[in-house]
């Protein structure tokens, strides 16, 4: 069938698929062995597909010297992320990856390792998709797939006033993490570089949560652009305001560490808060829920912080160190 | 909401969402108005949902210089090729695309405007995805969903030795044609090379075939990667060699007129065959499937030549020049 592998020898991409990829979808019988490409995915009647798609680009979203099987990984995970925020069980995707030459062979074993350690993790199937040449950076895409109940996939819209915001785990690592990535990490222990550099490279997505989302949850969103930009989005989506005390932001101990260093705490917790890459859920339920999805969020291992409420207007009001902050646009968003 | 748009300002994502994509998914309710990062597809009873995914890069797939909605186009209906091969009604797409800085807002919104024409034309909706910016080339993907009754996918593995091996429209164009977009274009008409250009910057995808294929056929591949890569694709799958005849291959006025003035045209039309970017179907039918099929292409405005057959054993025979030709392995695929 194919030459010989050579580590050395250009990695053509259909041989890559044969050898990498395949594997990966041997017992999924609607990817049709990767000969077909298409899928084929059946009905199934009571449930919605879930759909849903990110891009990472080298330089952009990862770092150029970010080992192969973590971007794979990190890849699908801010995938996962979404489909954990709209209360879907993982099912399946769909990967579209654009090569730099120099990816060969180690490296393209190493990131289709990284999809198969994931795909075990979090019970995901290989559907198809493309591989290509680039001359530019790694580029790769993932269109997600997950399943809810008809009707059940929860809104970033369905926020009403007075419902309260809760975040899981903790805020600004990701954004840490990436300085930490850095030559002059900034004023941190080892132990916490390493801590917030495994939280950049590695997000885990809260796939745990979906089921209390589902059941108590108004309105969710993953923070992948900012705990303040997302919890923005889930107030323009439905159409109210919200007022979120960072005061009560949820922090790991090596973030504190840096908070509590910084020249301007005030100016840094903004700056972790705009941050992004948390991969963390913040959402939005009723008063009356909120006990329960909490107790639901803390047996599952993600427990939930609250951090303000959804209020009538529109727009995002930031307190911190106890007042009223005002919040450039810039820095919100990915580039 | 956002600030007095300015041709020259940069890009936000978000704007270019707001401002050029939401508009293209108004009237696709599972889509929820692109305000929540992803979509959901209700359950078709007796239908499966197809699924393919087929990205281009700039440099790799397209000129730099094609113009933006071309290129949006190009991406829509090299998808919409594959859905057309599978036998499947185009329905949704996810959309992925990483931005250099130079596409700025004239360029970001031809291309919106490339993707409301083939929508409209091909009636596919856009259901959500993923916009960011990128130091290297355009990369756009796009996971593409269609539907076949249940089970009635037509597969690359279904044809059986007897079989006629068919192709639709003609071969070699989209080579030609991007050598016809080079400024030393080869001894071409300016009538011939202006349809050429065309044929390779603006794919005709046959989803006019897809009820012949799915009554008629035994197995279908889009012609994307060359006729011999695809048409052989069809032999793996199914487990079967194949026998092309060269000599019968369709081609264009265009492309016989640059054939004939050839030093050697054996060897040019091996390269035509070689080329890729056709975005036709061939496909495999039993004996006594072929007039009844050939019969619908033809009403259908997409008539389909014999070009071989299926037989025992593996690999691809090639025939021209009334003899067996060697074929190189090297060429078939994209870089």
């Amino acid at each position: 069938m194919s030459a010989a592998e050579s580590e050395d020898e250009p990695v053509d991409e259909f041989d890559w698929i044969d050898r990498c990829l395949r594997p990966l979808a041997r017992e999924t019988p609607e990817a049709f062995d990767l000969l077909d490409d298409a899928a084929a995915i059946p009905p199934r009647p009571g449930y919605d597909l879930i759909v849903s798609a990110d891009a990472i680009v080298e330089g952009v979203h990862f770092r150029p010297d970010d080992p192969p099987d973590l971007v794979a990984r990190k890849l699908l995970r801010v995938n996962l992320s979404d489909l954990a925020a709209k209360g879907a069980e993982p099912y399946a995707y769909m990967l579209s990856v654009a090569w730099p030459a120099r990816f060969g062979w180690p490296q393209r074993r190493a990131f289709a390792q990284g999809l198969a350690a994931d795909q075990a993790s979090f019970g995901l199937k290989l559907l198809g998709g493309d591989t290509t040449g680039t001359p530019g950076p790694l580029t790769a895409s993932v269109t997600i797939f997950g399943w809810t109940p008809s009707g059940a996939m929860v809104r970033r819209g369905g926020a009403r006033a007075g419902d309260i915001l809760m975040v899981s785990g903790t805020i600004g690592d990701g954004w840490l993490g990436l300085k930490a990535c850095e030559p002059s990490a900034p004023g941190l222990s080892a132990d916490a570089a390493a801590f917030l550099a495994d939280r950049y490279r590695l997000p885990r997505p809260r796939v745990a949560l979906v089921q209390g989302l589902r059941a108590h949850a108004s309105a969710a969103a993953d923070v992948s652009d900012g705990l303040i930009a997302d919890a923005g989005r889930i107030g323009r989506a439905s159409g109210l305001g919200l007022e979120l005390d960072l005061d009560r932001m949820p922090l790991s101990a090596a973030a504190s560490a840096w908070l509590a260093a910084q020249a301007d705490p005030l100016a840094a917790r903004l700056a972790l808060a705009a941050g992004g890459d948390d991969y963390e859920i913040v959402c939005a339920a009723a008063p009356d829920q909120v006990a329960a999805l909490r107790a639901e969020a803390q047996a599952a291992g993600a427990p939930l912080t609250e951090i303000g409420r959804m209020v009538a207007g529109e727009g995002v009001r930031v307190l911190a160190g106890g007042r009223e902050q005002a919040v450039v646009r810039a820095g919100w968003r990915h580039g």
